[in-house]
């Protein structure tokens, strides 16, 4: 049996997730269901991070085993032409059975846009992009940004009814930037970490409008981090203006040509100097 | 009666064009429905420009005359409130009676998005960006703009069946760029001009696509415009990488206000040195 890696995009709009789900369309399922017709097996796509309903990917990470002989170029042609349109294969490269997409991973690359110009929200961008109707003092976002870098309990920043599991996660990089859509200025919030809990960039993304309007303190971090209680921090961000930008892989499991692809901004080197 | 002049955006992917048709849903008849609810009025929106099904825009300009006694913002805000998801009022102000849409606009902005990565395309701008499976020469397409800047009759690059006006516009900008969508670069090609006959943009981008790959030289745009021959130039490239970004207005017909939002590149400098 070989082992394929797929990097791939989505529009999350009308997806349930990126997990199989009963009550409608995954993107898991539309793989699995694209590869079965390729194939004719009956395999399980096991993607790096979970996205929820509306989450975007360019660069979310999955990998399947397989007994096909197809080459990788053949299989992400053939997947393409398979997979519905707001689905799609970027790369696929034969891995070695080390790999795992969700196991291996060691950094989750996640970009927030907002529309906090001030001005009407355009059509557009309404599926990829929150529209608030205030301004932001970006200054302050990046000050309360940058307390959250480092290893920090998230507990207080995620969703963590029904889950007991460790809500320890080591943030890399947390910054923000003004990024234009023609002549509309947003501005996307960036997060780089080993992990992230359920909600976590959504609801640090809510914390930050708070921060951003200067009815909490970019000072405030650290207590709510402390507190471990998530009635401290902002509400949920809505999902639409989320993107799963990049997944991050050790040199062991992955060639040099396929960390080029996924891993140009080298959180390796941050990965090893934080342990 | 007064005159109200109207900034629009929308997304072209589910309109029928901008203009009032009989077969399906326009821009002109969505604000005109909008207005009717708005006032109890019926009247004509005039657009300053004609945009085809699927072409976009964040910048488009109409004027309605009308006896509403209320404010543009006012205005501006229950449009938006009374319009489809797809379309939206971006600005409304008050103008004088010698302003007209239409007629009284000096340049137009129009911005074309390629994607000419060589990757796969991305499912999030599958209804804003034209993907071709080849990559471009930049400068090639650089060079063979440069040609088109200036008066010049364009119907070898224009849809003229059925139509026997004027074919010479003055092009004041011809350029390209390129932009990025999160870690996709996409070529954008910009034009200004004084009008643009039907499906010129296009036209002109189907030809540079040509020009980009060497299967036309940058050196033969001055022929192609002498030949007046539709047939010269190359295919039309489709609507939906098409994005009306601009109308400017001369200073004697708008606020200074007005003109800060709508033509902050002064494109009318440009002009009056063109005569």
């Amino acid at each position: 049996m070989r082992k394929i890696a797929l990097r791939l995009a989505y529009d999350g709009t009308d997806f349930v997730g990126s997990q199989w789900q009963t009550n409608g369309r995954s993107v898991q399922g539309e793989l699995e269901s694209a590869w079965t017709q390729l194939t004719q097996e009956q395999q399980r796509v096991v993607l790096a991070g979970r996205t929820d309903a509306g989450v975007h990917a360019q660069g979310q990470v999955a990998h399947v085993v397989t007994a096909t002989r197809h080459a990788p170029a053949t299989i992400r042609r053939a997947l393409n032409a398979l997979l519905p349109h707001d689905a799609a294969v970027l790369d696929a490269w034969e891995v070695s059975d080390a790999f795992h997409a969700r196991y291996s991973a060691r950094w989750r690359k996640y970009r927030y846009l907002v529309d906090a110009s001030g001005q009407v929200p355009l059509p557009l961008l309404r599926s990829c992009v929150l529209h608030v109707g205030y301004e932001l003092d970006t200054e302050a976002v990046q000050r309360a940004l940058d307390r959250l870098i480092g290893e920090h309990d998230f507990a207080a920043f995620a969703s963590v009814q029904g889950y007991d599991g460790p809500t320890v996660r080591c943030c890399y990089q947390a910054g923000c930037e003004i990024v234009t859509w023609f002549d509309r200025p947003l501005l996307a919030i960036d997060m780089v970490a080993n992990g992230f809990l359920r909600h976590m960039v959504r609801t640090i993304v809510g914390t930050m409008l708070l921060v951003g309007q200067h009815r909490l303190s970019s000072d405030t971090m650290g207590q709510i981090l402390e507190s471990r209680d998530r009635r401290r921090a902002g509400p949920t961000a809505p999902a639409h203006g989320l993107m799963l930008l990049a997944v991050g892989y050790p040199a062991e499991v992955v060639s040099p040509e396929m960390q080029e692809v996924l891993g140009k901004d080298n959180h390796e080197n941050l990965f090893t100097e934080s342990l």
